[in-house]
């Protein structure tokens, strides 16, 4: 038996429960997985990397084989001299499917020995995003159910700095 | 380290390339893979199941944790009985998607400790179906590159028995 | 203020937890909802008319101004004789979306007075459609949280009979 | 220059305004058009191989570089016989797109040196179709501005004849 | 008869025929209807608030249960505070769908009592977007059937003032 | 016969194989084709027009009645302005398909007498676009069998500049 490392690569801004419900599927599924923060030089994200990646630990503290990471430039190299050959993507809806086919045909043109694995996550996260959260929070609002309590209190703590 | 056995289910009237490129994959990421022929009570099959499984048996010959097989009834069922936790379909279009999300979350429904991962063809095998490989061979022509040879001549066979 | 009568047609075969979800928010927004069975003579349903009738009659017994009717023929000619303005459809994928659309506009085109209004099931039910619940059920499953319990019996009592 | 002879196929059972208007868009583009019934063994349908021709005469007689022809088997033979390159194609919605693309890889496949052009109709047919069109007539209600008028008289005819 | 109040929010910058023809629709459907024009502080609008009020303004004065205003912060927050339990949308493609849906489970989850109703545009306001009417505009462009008279003329002068 | 005058408009930020794979079916189809690119001022592209023309020609070097060109303000005024009456669009995606009837319905309302003809590219590249390109090559990776060779360099040459 092969002993198959898996990389779930994301900007978590923050974590949210649709995407714990992919790490725990895809946990399941490999023997390693790590959870890899995309830092991405063109955009600014709410939280710090270190945030990120801090949330991200957390929230994945009760499975043995995941770790968190992060990493910038082409994820194709960084899992190349990591020695990983499957990424996870979470799918939810129709307008995901084009653009997640169009990446996931780009690193395989760029890393031939890698495979995408596609997880649907659970029917309450079909509509839940990292954008959407962040927005009801900047005015206000709050989405308990579908963020961990941990990222709830560190948006309501990041919006009442910025005021 | 878990022994992972996947289940690939579908009528493969006949096996296409497609087919062929969805069971590399899948092997590559599990331990062993089951292709499993469904009997759907419903619909009259070109193809008996015998023929069938018959020119599976020779497109997978080529992996050793490969191996061919049929069921009738629930696949949750045949899942159950055979220890496998992990069903694989391949995903070639935006229509597909939301069919394939209905019968994952059914499944999921029925026996909570599966999962459904998805896999993309490659990007030669987007526009195949086996409906329209036997559509093409029942008007006389023939799609040599997009059906395993064996299959291109069983089908040539088939329809020349019809007329 | 108008007095606003709201026509919910459908199939039924049998009502699901979905459709249920979709009158009780109907029958919020209108004064008077008539849950209509359709009755197509091209289509053989797996419960007669009358049975499709009972199931929903229990299924809206708790709202006190829904009722339940049958029709055949033209939408259209049915809603103006009985003085209806408005048609109800649950929106649950992309996929309805153009089907609904291509309905909305013959009917708007045959009586321009009416009005198709769309409402979107709970998350629970996106994924839940009639033909998948008389599939898993004629094959020995039970889909028991997406059905009311009496559809559920009947769903096992026809089955049984069927054998 | 070239001359260029391009094929419009299709069941056209029967032509409604958007197939008018998309025969009116493709005579304008090249300098002839075969619009050509597809006579399909597997369906039965509600006018015959000569009604539909009739129909199609009728409705492109405007036009100088128009005829309308019928055939059998694959199109792409017929269109090798008839030194024909190009076949024209309505696009109306998403749904359309993948079946067309299919379909249009499958003929690309069987015949490279062809070419299919894909125009987008008028926005008042965005939502027809000679199905919507079939069933409304049948439960007798009329679609008059969606087909020529001698369409909607054979219609009339078509269905008082079967009662 | 309960007296229903329902808002149909939106940026509408400019508003076009496309959200007169929803406007028309709402207010034949509900008793009361609220016009009111979101305002973002991520975005800089072609039009200040008080512009775009004064075009809608001049755009609904033919119906009498219809009255505009503008809110910021959360549409459900807003709602609360007015006692509005329906939110209007007006669906045109399939891409919108996705989004809208999103969007109506984010407030559904927020507010509970609410309910987001979704019609469709009459036909030829399908492909009708304020984004496209302000590109062409800038361009020196006219959608003169698209917009309001009194909207055109403001694009406009807006665009002469701009050079 | 006509001559037929075509133009096949985009940013070609750079031009990809996907890009002159149209070109090459569209070259076939009309007696001249004219690829223009388009000038946004919006938009700051990564290569310079000058670039961007120079790319071109050395793509379509092959095709005797295909030239480049530029423009700026809307389309239809430059294909009036030059007699061109069909513009090409190549079309890849389902979410594609939206915005390109937006656009070609806005282009319609503008000048009536002109046509948009969508091509399908060939299955290699239905997952290409410029945008993929560009970022591929700004973090190092190459798209080698993606971009005619030309560009390929240039891209390497403008990344090692950038840093």
């Amino acid at each position: 038996m092969k002993h198959r490392r898996a990389v779930y690569p994301g900007s978590f801004d923050p974590v949210t429960n649709g995407h714990v419900d992919i790490i725990r599927r895809a946990s399941a599924l490999f023997d390693e997985l790590v959870v890899a923060v995309l830092l991405n030089r063109g955009k600014t994200p709410l939280f710090s990397t270190e945030e990120r990646l801090d949330m991200l630990r957390k929230s994945v503290a009760g499975w043995r084989n995941v770790r968190v990471d992060s990493f910038s430039g082409l994820m194709v190299d960084y899992m190349r001299k990591n020695d990983m050959a499957v990424a996870i993507r979470g799918l939810r809806a129709v307008s995901d499917l084009e653009y997640e086919f169009q990446l996931a045909h780009t690193n395989r043109t760029l890393y031939p020995e890698m495979e995408t694995v596609f997880l649907m996550p659970g029917e309450n996260y079909v509509y839940l995003t990292s954008t959407t959260v962040r927005e009801v929070a900047s005015l206000g609002g709050e989405l308990g159910t579908q963020v961990p309590r941990h990222v709830s209190l560190a948006l309501r703590k990041k919006f009442s700095e910025k005021k």
